[in-house]
């Protein structure tokens, strides 16, 4: 990797920053590459995601919520794996104008996040680029071989949960967007924080290792990520809508969004665990940090349906948002 | 990750062209993340690049050239450590205006490089920028636990070796920009296909273990790289500068360059291994699929001397070059 390389050169001062950072095998960031082992009866879980200034992230937010927003995207992946977080990579484009200062910050954020979550900084790459900043984390896992949690093992008569609330970060975006105007200003602020930095529900996943039949992360939307389940694992999905669980600030955003809780059915960003398996998880499971909620049911067939309070399907115009 | 998230997004078609080249352990691309485990005695050796078009690259170049340069860079950083190349991830940020010919062709790229160095692809991500394509590989290799080659392990008294031809690729980009007029068509196809196209030492590198006592990889320019190794051991290393290995094609294009061979000793991109251990390895190695020359000496002390024919140490005005 270059980010030794780079010791001379105009992002000599990334590695200055990011080297106190630098967890077991990476070598002080001063090799060619790093080296990770997981144990015997392990095998390693990755999962890599990249963000562009002004398209993921607006740009002006503090530079410790983005470095800590990256990890977490991430680290949720990690999550509905079942994988224990071991390290990470890093790969900055940035442009020139970015200062030390805002790197200084950044890495203030990883490093808060790399004590929360107990991982370490690997090795990477910078460089300097004319357009927007160009952030890309890989994580590492740990998971026993053979028990990573998929997306393709649901099966028909499975129950579906969810873990948490759904929907507040597509509220804390409305909010943010200027939406909302009348809701109270610590609902606002509760589902502004939970759209700016999300709780990777790692403990749950492990939890669900050798329990649940299918699971993934809510980051397209409760529909589309039990969609991408139902898929890969070839059955239908429902979702009976007054079960979905809103927190009290997303029950206040629902009583004034345009279309009610159905931002909670295709909102992203929440980065709870949607996942399938026998009856009864919710109550193995809910005593956890987190609630867990039994929200429909798996049967034979194709796509997800939401059921209303009457008992029919609930129409969406869009199934989740994405962004590209 | 999010390239199984980008299934319907504006970005789908790359899933589509990726989804062929997705190796053992990368569920088809449709999961949260993907599995590697090395055997129960091995560990993992990562490596990352960023490159961005216009700065690392041209962004006329064919893609699948693009493609093989960025697997290669990775490829050989494997080399400097003794890996066996395993798998790798992949994470595009690409503006609009690429067409879907340009990824079909890299990716072509990728899959002749997957066939020739024996690796598949784990999983990525897929964004769009408002900026220019950057692009980065993360390398997983494989070595023995404890055996990887590292950096810092030169001591006084080895000798200093170097594989193939250095400066090549330093003559070759000479050539791209329109320098070394007088020089004959094949040297200068040779020289820029040298340039294009790195050849990964790797069957080199995985037979140096526990043989080596230091090694890196010519990224940076031979003097530059040998300082990393010098810099990381703790030692003091020189080089006979006539003793450093040119091509016939570096031959020719070192007499007509305004500063003669000095482009072999600070130029970069060779991907070539430098490398320390016990008097007789260029003997040893010598006879494999690319020579390996004795070109000099490690001692007490810092920093790298170049040694002239007349046993002066030789001036150097740079000690490299880097992309930034």
């Amino acid at each position: 990797m270059t980010m030794a390389m780079s010791a001379k050169g105009e992002f000599g001062r990334i590695r200055d920053f990011l080297a106190p950072l630098a967890g077991d095998g990476a070598f002080g960031l001063t090799d060619d590459a790093a080296v990770i082992a997981p144990s015997p009866v392990s095998e390693l879980v990755v999962t890599t995601d990249t963000v562009v200034a002004g398209v993921h992230y607006i740009g002006d937010e503090p530079a410790r919520e983005i470095a800590a927003k990256l990890l977490r995207v991430n680290l949720s992946d990690l999550a509905a794996m079942g994988a224990q977080p071991r390290a990470y990579t890093l790969n900055f484009a940035l442009p020139a104008a970015i200062e030390d200062d805002w790197v200084a910050d950044f890495c203030t954020g990883l490093a808060e996040d790399q004590q929360r979550f107990g991982i370490g900084l690997l090795g990477g790459d910078s460089v300097s680029t004319p357009g927007p900043a160009t952030l890309t984390a890989t994580l590492f896992g740990e998971a026993p071989v053979g028990e990573a949690l998929r997306r393709n093992g649901a099966r028909a008569g499975d129950t579906v949960y969810v873990s948490g609330a759904v929907g507040d970060a597509a509220y804390g975006l409305m909010a943010l967007q200027g939406g909302l105007a009348d809701l109270e200003e610590a609902h606002r602020a509760a589902l502004i924080a939970r759209y700016r930095l999300p709780q990777p529900r790692l403990a749950l996943g492990m939890a669900l290792r050798g329990r649940a039949t299918a699971a993934a992360d809510v980051s397209d939307g409760l529909v589309a990520d039990l969609g991408h389940i139902a898929e890969a694992s070839g059955v239908a999905a429902s979702i009976r809508l007054a079960d979905v669980p809103l927190s009290d600030a997303g029950r206040a955003a629902a009583a004034l969004a345009d279309d009610g809780k159905v931002a909670a059915l295709i909102g992203g960003d929440d980065y709870e665990l949607v996942f399938t398996g026998p009856a009864g998880l919710d109550r193995s499971f809910g005593g956890g940090s987190v609630p867990v909620t039994a929200i429909g049911e798996v049967a034979e067939g194709t796509g997800v349906a939401v059921i209303g309070a009457d008992g029919d399907p609930v129409a969406l115009e869009r199934t989740g948002w994405r962004h590209n």
